[in-house]
């Protein structure tokens, strides 16, 4: 056989499969059946009229062909409007790209900035799929601490004292993925102040950004800077706000310079995003703000009740970080590595999740629940699910695997 | 501004969208609509039924979902067992990763292989991209000579000579993007002998299989060697074969241990192939081999017709290779850089292709021409077109520009 890439053999086997692979051989129980928290992927489908428009749009011989690399002209501009409108600031087309979903939009962001030996910043716990594109480019991450004391929001000062010469980036997920954390605006802005000074760029991946509990309020400010593009890189994604997983349409939104350097990348590695996906995202950000909101308010509520399940510490589980699709929370058997719980859970309880060892060191005591993929049904049995779980001895780790 | 990667900074900037540019501020001239010859799309649309299947099958709730990371189960089946009947061998879903289209196999396939400082060999022309993704990645390319007195075909020889301790991989595309040049199998196996021999992969790009002039005889017979999986890396596109360009489906076939691999980096930049592109390519292979051989022989057609006007020597031009999709044609205007060529040829003539600059170095006397993208009509104003040029004073390199 072939000699391959030590770096691409060095980095974690995809961990969505491996925790899929727990399910092989589970007997269905139709007591218990499975709560899928593992991926996350919304509990509710497109809605109709996105799906008649694509159905006929679809038919359009133009349709199946290649857009330009940086996206559909109009897609682009209405995505500048959406964020312009949202964090106030003058965005337009030619600060968008539209990538085949946000993992491809960090992995341009992140090849556009660094390369080999050069450094870019995490906090822990990290979304994996960052780590793995830094690991296969044999790009250097470097941790900051994970903060519970402060409600999981990493601090700045503390990302001043990790920067080198080598580093290139500062990475950001918020809400964050996997502990659910909305950072606040002040904190966001400290981390642009610092990146700024030190002359490299602020990433933020803002996935999430329409499921925050708080309506109506940015986020941040960073785009009211007229100097943000020598800063600031967002990323952003279409596939859960318009429930379009399978369609990969995400974003870059930067200064136009960087956007054309991400644009070589988009070219060599996709040629352009799927088609279809941006008429649908188009079409979502035309004419879906009503059904949005609605889905922000459904999931704030969901939120309130996952607040109100751990308030109790059903089997001793605990709420270490909760907000827009994610609960990130301590299990009841310290020591025991978190891919053990997360796999006897699964097959105890039916409760498939991810173990926080996935998302980086020092995260074993942690699952990462998305709970935004139950229903209101699904979501109540979880208390009754966590205590059988508890009550379970072989969730003890006494090697019954 | 943050300082941002070298590397990406050094590779050129995207072909397609150079090229287009040359037809920004261009007046409409009725009597000479543009021939458009730059980017390869199929003339014709996609066909209906596979539209009206896509049409109804994107309305179920599941196909905005995430596939696995491979790709659609009964896609990747579906794949294989074309390949099988095609090439003989044993091909199975395992063999089979599903990319979002063959520029991305391509990137999958090399980054799985080969990191920073390794070598790659690639025969002149080169397919843009490819060189692309190199540079991006610090992955050394080591060029084979281009064999003009041997149609086109590069040496087996002359590769064992490049090979080194840091060379990974042999790149081959056949039919060849740009000259057309369909390899002949035995020297497909010649190079799949030395890769064997010194423990490298054959990587064997086939986007354009499907449009070979002799059609029902495999282009190949890696896949009947039951050892092939040691070797051989396929890469192929749904791209052209069922018009789908903007939906971004393309494979790699490989041994699993391979797949696995390159399944790290497609969970990491893409997360998985779009599903609705997925669903049409399942249906072309289900229901479109009288459509595609239709479409074959259609090209075939094209391509005598290629020839016949070129005997001719229309302007001077003369063809240096054809095949499939692709004629490279030497232009009557030695000495002059090939870009300045093709920029005044589609300003003059309307004739929009690309320079051969852009497939590697030596090929300023080349242009590529993607005559599949012309209808019957399109192509027969081809020799006027660039008898026309021919006579334009402008064309000699005068500086009018």
């Amino acid at each position: 056989m072939f000699a391959m890439n030590p770096m691409v053999a060095g980095a974690i086997e995809p961990p969505i499969a491996e925790a899929d692979g727990w399910l092989d051989g589970l007997v269905p129980d139709p007591a218990r059946p499975i709560l899928p928290m593992a991926q996350a992927v919304p509990a509710y489908p497109p809605p109709d009229d996105l799906l008649d428009d694509l159905a006929a749009r679809i038919r359009r011989p133009g349709s199946s062909r290649y857009t330009a690399i940086t996206g559909v002209p109009d897609l682009r501009a209405a995505l500048a409007g959406h964020m312009q409108d949202e964090y106030g600031g003058v965005l337009q087309a030619a600060n968008v790209l539209i990538s085949a979903g946000c993992n491809q939009a960090f992995c341009l962001a992140i090849s556009a900035l660094a390369g080999p030996g050069d450094e870019v910043i995490l906090p822990l716990p990290y979304y994996f799929n960052h780590q793995m594109w830094l690991d296969m480019q044999g790009i250097v991450a470097r941790y900051l601490p994970f903060r519970p004391d402060r409600g999981g929001v990493p601090d700045p000062a503390e990302a001043a004292l990790l920067i080198g010469p080598r580093t290139r980036a500062i990475v950001l997920v918020t809400p964050n993925n996997p502990t659910g954390t909305v950072y606040p605006p002040e904190v966001i802005a400290a981390f642009r102040d610092i990146a700024r000074a030190r002359g490299i760029a602020l990433v933020l991946d803002e996935t999430y950004k329409d499921f925050r509990e708080e309506g109506g309020v940015p986020a941040h400010h960073l785009f009211g800077d007229p100097e943000w593009g020598e800063t600031v890189i967002q990323l952003y994604s279409f596939s859960k706000v318009y429930c379009l997983t399978g369609h990969r349409v995400g974003s870059i939104i930067a200064d136009p310079t960087f956007i054309a350097r991400a644009a070589k990348i988009m070219d060599t590695l996709a040629i352009c995003a799927p088609h279809t996906g941006q008429i649908a995202a188009l079409y979502g950000l035309r004419n879906l703000d009503a059904w949005r909101e609605a889905n922000r308010r459904t999931m704030a509520a969901r939120l309130d009740r996952v607040r109100a399940i751990f308030a109790d510490r059903p089997g001793g589980f605990e709420l270490a970080g909760a907000g827009a699709y994610f609960a990130y929370v301590r299990h009841p058997w310290p020591g025991r590595p978190a891919a053990e719980v997360a796999r006897d859970l699964v097959r105890e309880a039916r409760v498939h999740c991810l173990p926080g060892s996935m998302f980086g060191p020092g995260q074993e005591d942690y699952l990462r629940l998305a709970f935004a993929n139950l229903g209101e049904a699904a979501l109540a049995a979880l208390p009754e699910r966590l205590a059988f779980a508890n009550a379970a001895p072989s969730m003890a780790g006494s090697g019954h695997v």
